[in-house]
């Protein structure tokens, strides 16, 4: 594996690359891997001559009061895990080679912020948006990989790819669950006891949900107030929100219809935890997509 | 020639011709060819493997007061000239192709806007900005061509490639001047006979100002009042502005040093006229770059 700290090295090597036609999977993260960034990388590495893993911790997408010095970080315990996985080149650069001077132009993301944990996190996705921007000129990935465990971020980035034209393809990936369908999150771990044992509810509330979707329930309301009820139950969290948007516009429903999300975050004593489905409904039917 | 207006047969051409190892000058513009922009084309004939022109009036780019729908159009007299001059591909997209929807992203300039023109033209260069992110993405040229009779829009420009990190050359092109040295432009027909023997002034005070520097004049200010006093004196116009600011930063500056840009913007009876010069400024002596 190469370590590329440098844009411009990066740049003329995937010139290089590009002018072979090998065909680049690009992980963008901001490092501190955990299994979700492994998943990306093994499809990444399944469909790709190459696999470029960036790890950057962008400080234009934390707010003032988030702590960007604190955020965690591991490079060795990264390199080796970006190792296994047989990724080809690791791009690591600085914020002073990516962010040299004040930039004189940026990235608004104008739609599909408003909603969700982007509606209390001011400017976050402009951030992102611009830094994956940079990423992708440095990069010019032909896929790049995403998790949809965070839906807004993929939303987000299907507008930014295809309102501006990267010629890039968007691979969006399933979240990956333990077997009592938690989503895996390095955040669990700071579940107590009980609280593991009952935060499997959260999937099986949205399977709930998706299970009357699919005996024809059209209603966003009595679906949320279904999830609500179901985790409130059977379990000590509190719910933060239940969601339902169109999917990746993230526009209210009157009535579920086309491509559709159902989030959700609930707090625990020590942890809030987040997920999703995303379903397709159908005047008839309701399934996963 | 080939023409193309959609944005995937565009996308799927140009990643066809960068596996050849193809190099592709670009020329975008929003059509109504004149001499400026021809000689765009001839240097990018001259430095590319293919040239590949857009025509694409921005709507985005358009005040509330600027008419977008008035703004001169003729296809058919733009597709000889670009014929002509032996450009290879013509993406001519319409404004459904390039916004089918409400876009969720666009670009801010947030630096370099606020002087020259710029400053009466609020929102002008995010729009430019932001069609060029899209073209850039499109056409992924190895080369971009720009005028620097509108040394600001270069300005943009090469923030936007250098902050957003494209991986473009941007070549900015010398202003063409006629023999007495006015500044070639389709708005010249529009002088009256007099003022038009008369206009050959500006570039003439520009020229004094270089000469002034080259002596070690060093103060803004004196330069300004230099060039404003030949023009006031020798011409019926009158003068819109006159400005010095280091280049491409566009930054105010208390001594001459470095790169720097001096603009001007002229009133005849029926026409403005802009012009400029770049000069690198050392300590010793200045000569135009």
């Amino acid at each position: 594996m190469r370590v590329i700290t440098k844009i411009h090295e990066m740049q003329t090597e995937i010139k290089n690359l590009k002018s072979q036609s090998k065909t680049i999977g690009f992980v963008p993260t901001m490092g501190f891997l955990h299994e979700g960034h492994l998943t990306l990388l093994k499809k990444a590495r399944q469909e790709n001559d190459l696999v470029v893993l960036s790890i950057f911790v962008n400080p234009l997408q934390f707010g003032p009061s988030e702590d960007f010095s604190t955020y965690p970080r591991d490079i060795n315990r990264d390199q080796s895990l970006a190792e296994c996985e047989g990724v080809d080149i690791l791009f690591y650069p600085g914020v002073e080679e990516m962010y040299p001077q004040p930039s004189s132009v940026r990235v608004i993301v104008q739609e599909r912020t408003d909603v969700l944990c982007g509606k209390s996190r001011p400017g976050h996705f402009d951030g992102v948006a611009t830094v994956l921007t940079k990423l992708f000129n440095i990069v010019m990935p032909t896929r790049a990989y995403f998790g949809k465990k965070d839906a807004q971020q993929v939303a987000v980035v299907e507008g930014l790819i295809s309102d501006f034209n990267f010629p890039i393809e968007l691979i969006p990936v399933d979240i990956v669950r333990e077997e009592d369908g938690l989503a895996k999150s390095s955040r669990n771990v700071n579940l107590l006891l009980e609280e593991r044992a009952q935060a499997s509810t959260i999937f099986k509330s949205l399977t709930a949900a998706k299970t009357e979707i699919g005996k024809g329930v059209r209603d966003p309301n009595s679906i949320k107030t279904l999830v609500t009820d179901i985790i409130t139950s059977q379990t000590n969290g509190e719910v933060d929100y239940v969601e339902i948007y169109s999917y990746p516009q993230l526009k209210p429903l009157e009535n579920l219809d086309g491509t559709c999300i159902i989030a959700l975050a609930v707090k625990f004593s020590k942890v809030r935890l987040i997920d999703n489905i995303i379903l397709e409904v159908g005047l008839e039917i309701g399934g996963e997509k």
